[in-house]
This record gives structure tokens, sequence and C-alpha cells, in this order.
């Protein structure tokens, strides 16, 4: 076993280093996993989080105070395991959970661990995350992937299980239900992908770039509706009624019946997004709001009333999430391939964060998913 | 059995006359009811309804067009009978339920009823509404009225099932758990009675007018809270966090625990209401929506989405919210005595809707709820 | 259209005979349909039924008092549409869901009709069943189907809803659960076929006929198990245990975790099948019981304790159940045409019933559906 | 703090010593409690358990193999805190909730943390209770008493946690619902406190011993019912319907509306009683089994399946019970303190438990409860 642990770390916007970090000791009840793959999506966020931070004071409740060690959808093989440690030996290949909760609040044990407040997650302020040689986690959140998953598909489990969270859990999506996802990006994608994997009967993709349409047609959708331009001085409440009436007359939708939609989940964060979405959602329906713009959105709650929705916020993932992701993608269920459009060396991390964050690479090949590679990974 | 039918009909705004309209033909599965009280509360709604319309052409999915009787929170005594109705007999106390659906259609049949299109809803544009000698209805909307509850507590059942439908049903509020009502007119007030009858350990009002918070502390809450004023210049949504910074400090609200808040009612339809009730409900909590104000309200989704908040529109009620409500009144858990402050004759239809809608009578006494007297009724 | 109504008739125990009936009258929301093809399954339960009934005098809550017509699987085509019916129209092929419910009552209004007391049944005594040439319903139980669906798959789909019923509804199975089925008769069948369309990981046939596990290994099963012998004087609770403790061997199941069985479904109604089903159901697990026998059965409660199970009766199905089970079908999920093993003219809809009485035909082949076409169908 | 640990040890059958235990150690997460009281009832459960096994070699999964502290009613004073434990201090008074569990796996990340299957659960073989002079356990499960619940009522949060757990929690009991409680003892009485605390409209306590029923109904029942004798040579589940018929017609029960039990509760464990229990519940009601007595028993599954019934087997207690039977006590809703019979000093806990087993005290007084004071309890 390798006695160092180069990582990619944090300093400040758009300063990132490569640094020697410790190996991490585990404790009875952990392992430590040699990481193989990584994600590169929310590292993005994260230095879009510090921008705000350093510009704004401060983002919500995540501060970065000092350097970080990026990443989190990590996948690896175990390389050590603690003395309590039964259900994982060395060598097996796993998908990282990269939450460990305090597991002794009432949210902890009331099966909503994702609202824990003393969570250490990876690559959260103030903790390190999984871009590194090596990363210690709990046992029960590294989960052996079957022969059939490969470890880039370990690391994509992580969005993944927030679109499990967002349609199955929290969505209830069913067999022959209808779904509505606004957003096109990898969360997106993944949102319509469960969906499939559920056995939806529609699935609607809304995105206002053809090209990523294209690709979630092609993808998991079944339908794709791209919005109109927005007329001179029109209000956004405005837009989106319009906008919302055409995408019924030109889909078929209707507020109730089998052409009604069941869910509607917004993954791109717009306002003009969500206040559709409440136009065409069924009567008595589910939203999900898993996506985070401008958290300042206007909505009509005639519409919130009327029609009795129900509308849930999305944060993270919570038990059975992860399971299920990989238990779709081993069933063959979902496909996880043809999201990855981007790999890069551990040393060429900077290229990778900054193709996902300009959404292309420097041949101008799109970005979905941009995929890192450990120090030790052999491909 | 009288043999007209004299009527409280509202022509256009402000514009209402005595008319007498046709005794009604029953069909086999209805009663005749000789209304005897009813609550005043949605006439002035209705109004307001019209005024809307008239100045703006249409207000949401409800427009008046021709002249309608008002009134749909009332109670009587079975003068009728249908053919086929075996659970009620002339001489019956009843309250009534003022929406007929159409029990064929999905929400219908799916115990969601309140959704039904179809519905036939007394004094919702364009059908007629109770405030005459008689209003006909099917046999299972007209509940029998315990000795122990009166008239006018049957009067009250309709906006009680309201208070029943978002606590109880939407809210599913239980025992020994926290809520906040932003609102303390008669729908606040009854949805701090119902949480008051399921066992809440704490109720919270908040209101603007001190004398309301007077009332609703006299009455079922248990804290109440007045917000600060505005500061100049002061952004709604900033406004907002402070009032629910204040709101937390001054009660010992806190997010999590013991001392959170496990349901926010909003009764007052206000939009600075909606944005605390978002900041100060519980990480994991349900904010129900009952009141409305101007639809369109700005949301801080960022506590929707890491507090994973459940926001839920509450319309009308359904499957037994007036059998609870009843029940609630009958087993002494719910006194609606309180709220009756003002009584009228049927002849003074007129003076009712005024105080109402001023929300105090000619002597300037406050109005929480005003009983308009039917053409019959004894006393 | 025809003006008469032949129709099948059960006068006494094995005592059937054609008989001309009035063709209905219609009511304003009612539906006339030609039926065109019936399935048998219930016909003979009916019979036995009867065959109870007059050796005990009763059987349950059925009395089987006059003579009545049988059937209640059926699909047609839309002969005449009452006054109100605005959803059909002449011409249109639709199944028919055969219990019309009051509408009016708790059961009715809560979602749950299915437990409306004042249902009329087809086929259920006192109230004629479907094998004529015309039935009428309520327009909202007649479920159009779409094109690529067959009026013998529309025949079908009241077993399908049972299914439908069982292991969705009340079962609240999902994708990638796992679920075993006791018992590969029709029912069993569909259960299964079910389970699949929801995306099941494992499906585990249970029947005491390997002929009957083969049939379910090539429709839908994943496994298939075949329960030893008793051995002499071995206790029934005794070899459930044990035959549980071998088909967990077996089958590698476990209690928790991925190999555990989330959902157990007796269709059978034996003792030793709901017995052992509640051995090797996972801890926390849900356990429907749709199949009936002997009802007075022995179980282990401590089973039921210590893994806190859900155990459930299924009795028909209800909102939703219908258009679930033709959605299926319609999206090549289900496909029902292998079940249906023998078709038989209007005319011999006695070999029908013999067949169907004794498991095969007269050339031996094992019967798993019938289908007795209409008077009037073409095919 | 004193140094030393005696401890009430259970070596075999009535064979029951003091002995010297070593004071534990506590880890970071946990706290030493100095045991102030302990209530009895599951003591000589735990005796019956031994006598079973060592007449039966085994019952269930639990067999006591050496000589093991008895007691897991407790409640005390904490008298050390672990380095990490925030929430408690020295001095503080706790309810001790007595079992750890693993925080690791499916079922208590799933927030059904009974059903860990590695939990430390007191006096169950082969961890040690609460009977000496320190406990040790993890902080969060010691919870504060406010100033007005007593240490002996703290002792009675086990029992009243099992009550929550199979009214409220699993049985969903709701305000203004109605309740049969088949059994008088502690964990019966319990329930319907449980119950009345939730606002029951209706408590039907059942027991066959008369002056059991007379407590019931001064401490919690609305109404009692005395099951009639066997008739010689009635089979059990003939006896059970007779039972069930005169029951509904003496107390007026109906299968549907405001006249239906809209939940059972089994703490008797007796068979005739569960069967009982089946007939009378409501069309679409829930069953809760608590009581454990001869595991095999013969259910009427016509009743569990034409009235869709969900019969539901409780396991201890989980998140959220411990608090809302603490929140009940202290709101005043659920008065503890009639159920404590009998006060016994540590060193006379032998007499305690033969008064528990035998049901009355040397001088002839029934037993519902009693208290064990720890060694170094004042009073």
């Amino acid at each position: 076993m390798a006695t160092d642990n180069p990582s990619f770390v944090l300093r400040a916007v758009e300063d990132v280093v490569y640094e020697q970090r410790p190996v991490p000791e585990i404790r009875e009840n952990e392992v430590l996993v040699a990481v193989k793959k990584t994600g590169t999506y929310l590292i993005s966020s994260s230095l879009i989080f510090l921008v705000h931070y350093l510009v704004h004071g401060r983002i919500g409740d995540f501060v970065v105070k000092e350097p970080m060690v990026l990443g989190h959808e990590s996948a690896g093989v175990v390389s050590k395991v603690g003395s309590n440690v039964k259900t994982l030996k060395v060598g097996d290949r796993v998908a990282m959970e990269p939450g460990a909760t305090c597991r002794n609040c009432d949210a902890c044990k009331a099966g909503r661990y994702n609202l824990c407040t003393d969570i250490v997650f990876a690559a959260t302020p103030p903790y390190d995350g999984t871009l590194g040689r090596f990363y210690r986690l709990p046992a029960d959140l590294a989960y052996p992937l079957p022969d059939n998953v490969t470890l880039e598909d370990g690391a994509m489990m992580e969005p993944l299980a927030v679109g499990v969270h967002s349609v199955s859990n929290l969505g209830g999506f069913r067999a022959s239900q209808s779904i509505a996802v606004f957003g096109c990006g990898p969360v997106g994608l993944l949102c319509m992908a469960v969906a499939k994997a559920i056995g939806a009967s529609r699935i609607i993709a809304v995105d206002i770039v053809p090209a990523r349409l294209e690709f979630a047609k092609a993808y998991a959708a079944t339908d794709v509706y791209l919005p109109p331009k927005f007329e001179e001085g029109e209000a956004r409440i405005d837009y989106s009624r319009r906008n919302a009436n055409l995408m019924k007359e030109t889909l078929g939708i209707e507020e109730r019946g089998s052409k009604a939609i069941d869910l509607v989940i917004d993954a791109s964060g717009a306002e003009v997004s969500i206040q559709t979405g409440f136009y065409i959602v069924k009567s008595g329906g589910t939203f999900v709001q898993v996506g985070m713009g401008n958290p300042h959105v206007t909505l009509d709650l005639g519409q919130l009333m009327t029609k009795e929705l129900n509308y849930k916020g999305s944060f993270r993932y919570g038990p059975g999430d992860y399971p299920l992701a990989i238990s779709f993608v081993a069933h063959g269920k979902i496909d996880l391939k043809p999201l990855v459009t981007h790999r890069y060396k551990f040393e060429d991390a900077v290229a990778a964060f900054k193709a996902t964050r300009t959404g292309k690479s420097e041949d101008g090949k799109g970005v979905i998913k941009a995929i890192i590679s450990g120090p030790d990974a052999e491909d």
C-alpha cells in the first residue's frame, strides 16, 4: 500500500494545487479506500460556492475557510478495513457515499439522515473531499459494486442517488406514471434515467439548449420541449404561464387523467422553469425541487392551493438511495456510460474542472460528466 | 312546509337583493333542508371576488356571470327526504357540506373529492348558495348534529372543516407536536382550535393586530407573536428573515428537537408571513398554505431544499373532514361559541355582510364570525 | 342492435342453462356493452360457492338464492350510451370493471370503494353477471382499450387488476425489490407479471405442481421453488418452518439486506404456504393475502411480532387499479396472451366451465385461463 | 461517586442473587447512570423466558446462557458523561431506553432501529440489565426528565413507549377515533392511556378479570367488556365469533361509520382475544399485536381479506416513541402514578419479583406495577 496521499486542494478561487496530505488513520468501523474514479460535477459547484462566498461573504450555511481537498463523487478499492468491519475486505470495489452522519440525532434515527446537522460531507467545508489517493469512511457507506458495474459507474452513483432520492423517494414515482424534468444537466438526465428505470409511461425533458434536448431524447426522454423566447417587456410569471400553455398544447398535457403529469422535477433552478412546472403539473400532483439557482423565486400559489400540490425540497440522499442506484445499474435498467463524455488523469484535474465549468473541453466537445482517475487508477 | 323560497341574491358589486326562488325539487338521493343558520365569512369573499371580476375581467377560474344566491356555511333542519335516503328523516338537524361532487372522476374515486372539477359548490358561480329558505343537497353531505351541537355550531362546521383538512389531514398534525399559525382570522383561529383538540404541545399565533393576538391567546394559542415594523427601504425577504430570527429568539424556537415547529399553517396569505414561515419551520417539517392573498409570492427555496420541507396547498376539505369537525365539537374539544361575535336576522343580511367586510359592526365591535338566521329560524 | 339478450345462467349446482333475459335499460350515466370476451376463472369459483352453499347452508356472506347470470371478467363494445355520458361513444372497445359501488358511503369517498357494502358486483348473488349478449354499467367503469390491447386482453383485466391491487397498491412494491408468490394459478401468475412490470429484481414462484412452476419461470418468475413432501406425522407448522428453512437455503434468502424478500403474496390460500411466507419474508416486510382457501389458518405470531410484519388482506381492486392494469398491457410490460390457453364459443360455455374446474380440457391440455366469446363475437 | 456496583442477578430459574459487578467504563458517547427506579414487569417475563428455555431448550431466538443482571425499565441520575457528550451533565435525571442499536444497519438507518439485529438490549441474554447501582448507555438514549416527571414515572417510560409505539406509531391512531384493547395488564392499560392522550372518542377495555376491568374504567377506558364463559365443547373460533357478536351487540359496535372500531390492540396474547378482535375491528381497520402468548394462533382470514385489514406486529419501540411518552406525562395527558401499586427496596427485589409473578403481594393486594428502588435511591 502506498504511504503518501497526494490530493487536489482548493485554496481560493481558481487556485487549486496538488498537496500531500497524511494517509488517514481509520477507526474500527471504517475503511480506507484507494480512490480510483471521481466525477467533477460538484467540484465546479464548490468553486462556484467559493466565488459566491468571496464576493458575497457567505453562501447559505456553507463557507470555505481554509484549503480543502475537492471531490465527493467517487469510487475506489478498499485498501484497509477497521477491526470491527465484517462486510468488506481489502480489494473490494466500492462506491462511496460521501456523507458520514452522526447517527445519534433525531434525523439520523428517524430515517432522514440527510438532515443531520453534524454530517461530515466530503468537500463541504470544513471537510476534505475524495480527490486524493486515499479516503476513509464508515464501512456501511462503502457499497460493494457488482462485477458488471465499473468503477466509473461507481463514481456516478452519487449524482444518481440524488436522482433516486428526488424521483423515487420524495417524488414517490411509480411505474406507468408521467414525469416532466426541467433542466437537462447531469442531475436532470439522471432523474430521467431513474424515471425510465421505474417504468415511466412518459418522460418529458425541458431545456433551453436544443443539443441538450437531443441528448435527453436519445438517453431517456420520450418527449422534449424547447421553451419559446421571452417577449419584450414580458413579466416572468406571464412568460411562464404562456410557456406552460404552449407546452400543454404542444405535448397534449392535461390537468387530470392519463395525459396529466404526475411528477415534476426541477433540476434547473431557474425561476421560469419552476413557475412553468407549477402550471403543468397535475391537480393533486407532486413537484420536487432539486436544482438550485437564485434561491428567491416567485411562485403562483394559486396553483399550489387549487391543485393541492405537494412541493418538496430535495437535499442529497437518504436511506436506501445508494443501494437502489447501484441496483438499477447492476440490473441494466440505467446505463451511466453515455453520460461520461470526458476522462482525465489525476494530474489533469485542473483541465477537468475547467471543462466542467465551461461546459466543453478544449476541442469543443460538450461536457456532461467528466471523470478524473485517481493517482493509482490503471485506466 | 313553506312553499316559497326567499333568497339573498348577489346581482352585482354591492348590489344584493331578496328574491323569490323556486323551492328546489329533490332527487332520490337528496334531501331538502330548511336553512337555519349561515356564516358570513365567505360571502364577503365572494363579493371581493366579484369586484375583482368586474374590474379585472376574471379572477382565477371563478366568474360570476349572473345573479347568484349567496351563502355556503350553513346548518338547518331536514324538511324532505328523497326516496332512496335511509340515513336521514324529516326534522333532523344537519350541518351541510356545500360541495356536491361528481363521484365518478379519478379525484372523487381516489379519496380527493375536493379536486373534482365538476363540483357543484354553493355560492361559487354559477351555483346558488344556501342563503334562502331551502337548500337541497345529496343526503350524505347533510351531517346529523348530535344533541349538544347547536345549529349555529353547525353553520361553523364549514370553516372548521377547512381547519381540520389543513391541520389534521394535510398537515398530519399529531398529539404533542408544535404548530405556528400565521393569521388570526376565523380560519387561523379554527386551525389553532384543531391543533388544540389534537393535543398540541405548543400553538403559536402570529398576527399584526394585537387585539387579534389577545383573542387567539384566550381562545387556543399557547404563545403569540407580534411581528416588528418594516424598516425603511427593507426588502420583504430581508424583513422576513429578520422577523424569523426575532421570532425564534423571542419564543425559543429551534430548527430541530423538542423546541422546533413541526407544522406551519399560513392562514394570512401575506407574503411576509409565508416567507417567515419558511424560516421558522423545522428541518424536515411541513408547511400548509390555506390563506390566499396576492398569489404571486417570492419564497426562499434555499429553505425548502436544505430543510427538505413539504409545502402543501390546502383546498376546501375532503373525506372525513366534516365528521371529524363535528366530533371535535360534540366531544367538547372545540368550542365554537366564542367565535360568533355577531348575529343577524335574515332580513338584515346586508348589515351582516357589511360588518364582516369592514371587520366591525356599527357599534364598533370587532367581527370574527357573523351568523345570519334563516327565514324560519326561531332564535 | 340486437334486441334479445341470451344469457348463461346458473340455476343450481352443475345446472347451467341459456336463457333469454331482457336487454337492460341504461340510466343517464351508464353504457350498454355488447359483451365479446369473458374469462372463466371466477365462474368455477361461483359454482364452488354454490356447492358450499347448498351443502353448508351458506358461505361467508355470499348466498345464491335464485338463478343468476354468470361471468364478471369481460370486455366488449359499447352499443349504447346514457344521456350524460361524455367519455364514451358507441363502438368503443372497453374492459368492464364489474363492481358498481354506491359512491356515497365513507369507503367510497375515502378512496377504498372495494369496501363498499352496497356494491353491485357482477355474478355475486343476487346480481347477474356479464355472460350474456349485453351488460350495462356506469360509464366510468368501462375503460377504453388502446388499439394494441385486444378484447381478450380486456377480459383479463379483471384478474390483472387483482394483481395490481395486491402487489402495487397494498404491497407497495417498488422497482428493484424482491417478491415471493405462493401459488401459480392465474392470480399468482398475474401478481408475478405485475412485479415484473414494476421492475422486480427477483420473483420467486412457489407451487406444488412442477408444470406450473415451469410455466411461471417461462412467464415471469426469476426463481421457482418446489416444496418438499410432508413427513409422516409432521405438524403443519413444523413442516412450514422446515420448508422455509429449506427454501432460504436453496434460494439464498436472508432476513435482511439485498437478499431479503420485501413482499410475500399468498395466492394459494393454503395454510402451509401462508405459514412458510411468514418465515421467509424479511424483517419489517409486507405480506399480502389474496388467495382464499379454508379461512381458518394457524399462524406463528412470533414472526409477525419480532419482524414487525405488515399482514394485509386483499379484496378485489380499487381506484387506479384498472387503469394501471391496462397501462401495463398497453405499454408492453405485461403480456396476457400466454395465459389464455383455451377459447370457447358462447354456446360451449359449459365445456369452458368444466375445463376450468378440472384444470384441463378434454384433450388433456392444462387450463390457465379459458375465454368464452360472446354471442356476437366475430372470432 | 460510589465505586462498587451491587447488582441483582438471575442465575437459573428462581435463583436470583446479589452480586458485585464492575462499575462500567463509559465510552466517549456514553453516560453512566446511577439507577434509581426500576419496574418489575419484564423481570418476571424474563424468568418465564428462562423457564421456557430450560424446559423447552429455547424460546424464540432468546436464550439465557449465563448469569445475567435483570431489569430494563429504569430511570436514574447521570453520574458521569463521556468526553463527546454535550446534551447531558452529571446530576441530570433521565429515563433510559434500554436498547442500544448498531446505528449502521439498514434498519437503523431507515428509521426502524427496533429491528436492528445487533441491538444490545438490557436484560436480554447475553446482555446485563439495569438492576444494579450503575448502568451505562449511549447519551442519546438517556432522556432528560422535565421537573414535573418523577424518577418513578421515568422507570415507567419503557412500557409506556411500547404503548406509544403500538397505538400512535404503528396503529396510526388519531384524535376522535375508537379503539378496543384486549388485555388489561400494564401494557394494555398504557395503550389505553396513550389512546386517551391522543383524544380517543371511545376506549373499550376487554379482560376476563372483572377487577382489572374496573381498574381500566377508572383509569382510561370509556367502556369495558367481560367476555362470556366457554360453552362445553365449543370450538375456540366459534366461541370467538359468538363473543364478538355479543360484544358488538352489547356495546353497539358496527363495522362501518362512527360506531366502528378503528384500531384493535391485542395486549393479551390470548388466541380468543385475537380472533375476537378480527371480528370486531372495522372494515379497512388496523389491528396491532403487542401481547405474546402461545405464538401459534388460528385466525379467520376471511375477516382479514373481506375487510382488507392491516394486521401488524409490534416489537419494542422506535424513533420518537420515548420522547412522545415523556411529553404525554410532562403535559399531564397521562398519569402513571395509579399504575404503581407496589414499591420495594433494592434488597427486596426478590419479593418484588414474586409479587409481580403471582399478581399480588403478600397482603393480597393486586399488582399492576411494582417499582424497585436502586441501591442509592433516597425514597
